[in-house]
């Protein structure tokens, strides 16, 4: 069984014309998931984030933010196209949309490029490769507007492929327990008194949200043999970016794992020991400085061919 | 522009009661090429080998053997259900049909599992991938029927990504002159005394095929800056695997390379200075001990994201 873990994503801040975005009803929320083919699971909140868990990832709210992250064969540009014609082109201060490289690109319903084509209708943007087309790497569009990203912005995204160890048991067991699954993530040790929100999908899966004031961190496990995938990602100002990757990185244990980094000011780079450095991009786009990285165990093993069910 | 310079390939030898295949017309062979949307450019010959080069690749017809090789979005699989309907199923002694991971495969009209599907409707096999599914790999079907391979039978395949130096700047030189590019590569050196044939595609990318006996060699070229790549393939017995890598990836000096080897004997091992070996698979396939392995240039270059034209 397949299951596409590598994800979709957009953030869109609007400027001060526009009222909250938490004043919209939940139902508008779920509009907008469902243009997307995913539906909302559960949320939580905190003083000024609400955090929808998705059957395919996730949504998060701010007064003047959405990030939105989906995964699997869902049409994320719908949702973004939903969003933009409601607030209209005009109110949008910033607009990212980015798409990882997929393990099965032919099962998708669309590519990077039919999105933006979609996108370009109405707003006018830049799009971009970070990484080589043959290698691990991250489409990247953007609105093409001067814009100042608030002074403590950042973002990490880690993107791990074949989870091993430990974290392959117990996520690969068919209808995992959430307590077992928590225990052994103990994330309340990494990251402290954050909101927490999870939920196991059947047979294998697992996804959660946590939020703390404005801050946020996303886990999306997909453990399936085909395509073992898991995303990390959070915005979390006061810990250090190497502390954040090195924790989840030790929990997955997986064999390469990309880092993107989004900074309004200087990214702080980081290094692991353990892992190879492969393949690095780094740029200013959008108002952010952005860096890309892909990281792979250096260690060789000889295996046998997968052998493939058809 | 883009073009897939990425193969699909396949390998079938018949038994003895099929006649030379060399004495088939050359109108039969321009008809199974068409089938997979391609074309016969030009044709060079030995004592044992027929060397057809195509408007995508090449076709090699021996005696009791044929391989194609095809690349863009050619249906290949079309030409080996033609073969295959010719001959009679009872009469083919091995079959192996490959694909190797391309840069877009949503540009193709098939991808391997649909091509598999197809073939296993006439031929029973066995399909498998060699390599993880988030990295360089290669997918392999064959025919599930015990086969003798001949005792001197061996193929390397090398795929290459991202060609620097001399090579880029000749390469991606419009409408280059063949005889500027045979003597930058001067094949003559590394394979002597092969019959040669070569073609140079405008604006852009070079085909060659050259045979001696039963021995062939083949490159084709897609320098393009979306997607640069570069295929060789030989089954040259009396050079070892080491020198015959190491001198073409010397022409090329690609980012990164594939080395897949095919041989009824055990597999002689190639390793390279200023390469990191990154993946690799061995195993015993439909006859042959089957190397399938990754290697990355360790030198990390920060640099700027790849600006898209949408």
């Amino acid at each position: 069984m397949f299951f596409e873990g590598s994800e979709k994503k957009f953030e869109l801040s609007v400027n001060s014309e526009v009222s909250s975005l938490r004043q919209l009803p939940k139902s508008f929320w779920a509009e907008c998931v469902a243009l997307s083919q995913a539906q909302i699971i559960s949320q939580v909140s905190s003083k000024e984030c609400d955090a929808y868990l998705l059957s395919e990832s996730s949504l998060f709210v701010w007064k003047d933010r959405v990030t939105m992250i989906t995964c699997g064969t869902t049409n994320l540009c719908q949702a973004a196209m939903f969003l933009l014609n409601h607030f209209g082109v005009d109110k949008v201060g910033s607009f990212f949309y980015e798409r990882k490289n997929e393990y099965f690109p032919r099962h998708q319903t669309s590519d990077f490029f039919d999105d933006i084509q979609c996108l370009q209708k109405i707003l006018p943007g830049q799009a971009y490769r970070l990484g080589e087309a043959n290698e691990h790497h991250l489409y990247l569009f953007h609105l093409d507007r001067p814009y100042e990203a608030p002074q403590t912005d950042r973002t990490i995204e880690l993107l791990m492929y074949g989870l091993s160890g430990q974290a392959k048991e117990l996520f690969t067991k068919e209808n995992c327990q959430p307590e077992q699954i928590r225990k052994f993530l103990n994330l309340d040790k990494i990251f402290k008194d954050f909101l927490f929100d999870d939920f196991v999908f059947s047979p294998v899966g697992y996804s959660c949200n946590a939020v703390k004031g404005s801050d946020y961190y996303t886990i999306h496990v997909t453990p399936q043999d085909v395509g073992p995938y898991v995303s990390f990602e959070a915005n979390i100002k006061n810990l250090d970016s190497q502390y954040i990757v090195e924790s989840i990185v030790n929990i997955f244990k997986p064999k390469s794992f990309d880092v993107i980094q989004f900074d309004s000011q200087d990214v702080k780079d980081v290094n692991f020991e353990g892992f190879r450095k492969i393949n690095a991009v780094e740029d200013q786009l959008g108002g952010y400085n952005v860096l890309f990285k892909s990281y792979y165990e250096p260690k060789v093993n000889y295996q046998k061919a997968e052998k493939l069910e058809i």
